[in-house]
């Protein structure tokens, strides 16, 4: 499968370019009028072919480029068949997934936003994720303070070895004290307040020398017995540790 | 690929499990000492047989369950060479890439938490994707105050249809405004503030009829363009629209 997350700026919408890499056929999900353009350069410089463009619902924040994009390169226009629109050439529902090369995209009726609103899961695709450990959170980082942490190596570790990655890598991080669960690259390099945005590498080692945090609770345990695999003697230490408090992020 | 994050509230860690569906073998990423009973009631669950634990790095705030899970169950404790622990069965560096099964764990050296510090890259594997338009956004949802909108159905729609879907699928929304790009179920159930940690029908309900929002820029010439599929008379008004606003979520 061959995956874009695309943007548009004025009505904050994603379109979802999906493709199928051994057909070479794709969909646009959600297309936006004023994105034409881009997305017929993105396919382009994919080689993919535009089979279908498909909408969860009739939207009311921006006008959908299914009518040019048919008119331009003669993609069919599909929309969940409860919407009953005469202008749609292909009616999806739950009961009619829609299918292009080998993905199928199985409609979800998802009523509330609109009456007709359809979410639509892809069950089985190839992605990238990435497993950052204490090195990238999200909008986080790991401490530099201790372990010979160093805050120059973090930067470069994480501008040249993670924001290298392509921009929708799911980032899977080792901590997070907010209940959130996965992030992307792409948002990473955008908002992470610590690395995003465009930080240098001078901003980025005064913030985190700014941090002034307090000395983790289970160090003096958690070091040794880690660095024994967690080995038992000093296991029966740990158990009776305080809890940690979240630590490495500070 | 079978793909689990699960979560220890002391130290608020992810420990990921990663299995080859083909061969059974799996991995636990950064297993925590506390946690050892459910992660082996995981692995019984799923079927699969733990071949390593592997570290990103020897951690300062809680212990590593390495060395009990070989003693239960026989997995190999797997470290970054650079850590250089005796203890270790094996060693990984960005020149030797942790293989089990089908899966390969590509490290990536990534100092700066600690000089040893080392992410892993899953380039190939299997996911699970759903993309709900405007029904559940990140942290938010859907207006539902046009259209044909309805808070009931939309309470309905997500919690049948999208909390319903495995933890951790990953939620691709319409929109976000704040550069945020993907969340998954687990998510949103947790810490959506309209309808996580378990929110009545309701609740939702009262939430979304105090939203009190604009009526949206766009709407009167949006809908009637995309009723058309975007069609072209409508979209020459479209295109000297003000722009949007933030106007699905409120």
């Amino acid at each position: 499968m061959i995956f874009r997350q695309l943007f548009e700026p004025e009505s904050s919408t994603y379109t979802y370019l999906i493709g199928c890499r051994d057909t070479g056929k794709a969909v646009l999900l959600d297309p936006v009028l004023e994105t034409v353009d881009r997305d017929l350069a993105v396919l382009q410089e994919l080689g993919l072919t535009l089979e279908y463009s498909l909408e969860t619902h009739i939207h009311a924040d921006h006008v959908t480029s299914a009518c040019r994009l048919r008119s331009l390169i003669g993609s069919k226009v599909a929309y969940p068949e409860m919407d009953g629109l005469p202008c749609a050439d292909v009616s999806v529902s739950e009961a009619n997934p829609l299918s292009v090369g080998s993905l199928t995209f199985q409609p979800l009726f998802t009523p509330g936003h609109t009456d007709a609103h359809h979410s639509y899961l892809i069950d089985l695709c190839v992605s990238r994720r990435v497993f950052t450990g204490d090195a990238l959170l999200i909008d986080g980082c790991g401490r530099t303070d201790f372990q010979n942490g160093d805050a120059g190596a973090l930067y470069r570790s994480i501008h040249e070895k993670i924001f290298a990655l392509p921009c929708d890598t799911l980032v899977y991080p080792a901590h997070d004290y907010q209940h959130r669960h996965v992030t992307t690259v792409a948002q990473e390099r955008e908002r992470n307040p610590r690395l995003g945005g465009g930080k240098t590498l001078e901003e980025f080692i005064d913030i985190m020398a700014a941090l002034d945090l307090p000395y983790p609770k289970r160090i003096d345990i958690a070091v040794p017995a880690n660095r024994l695999c967690g080995d038992c003697p000093v296991i029966e230490n740990a158990e009776a540790m305080e809890p940690p408090g979240p630590s490495v992020q500070g």
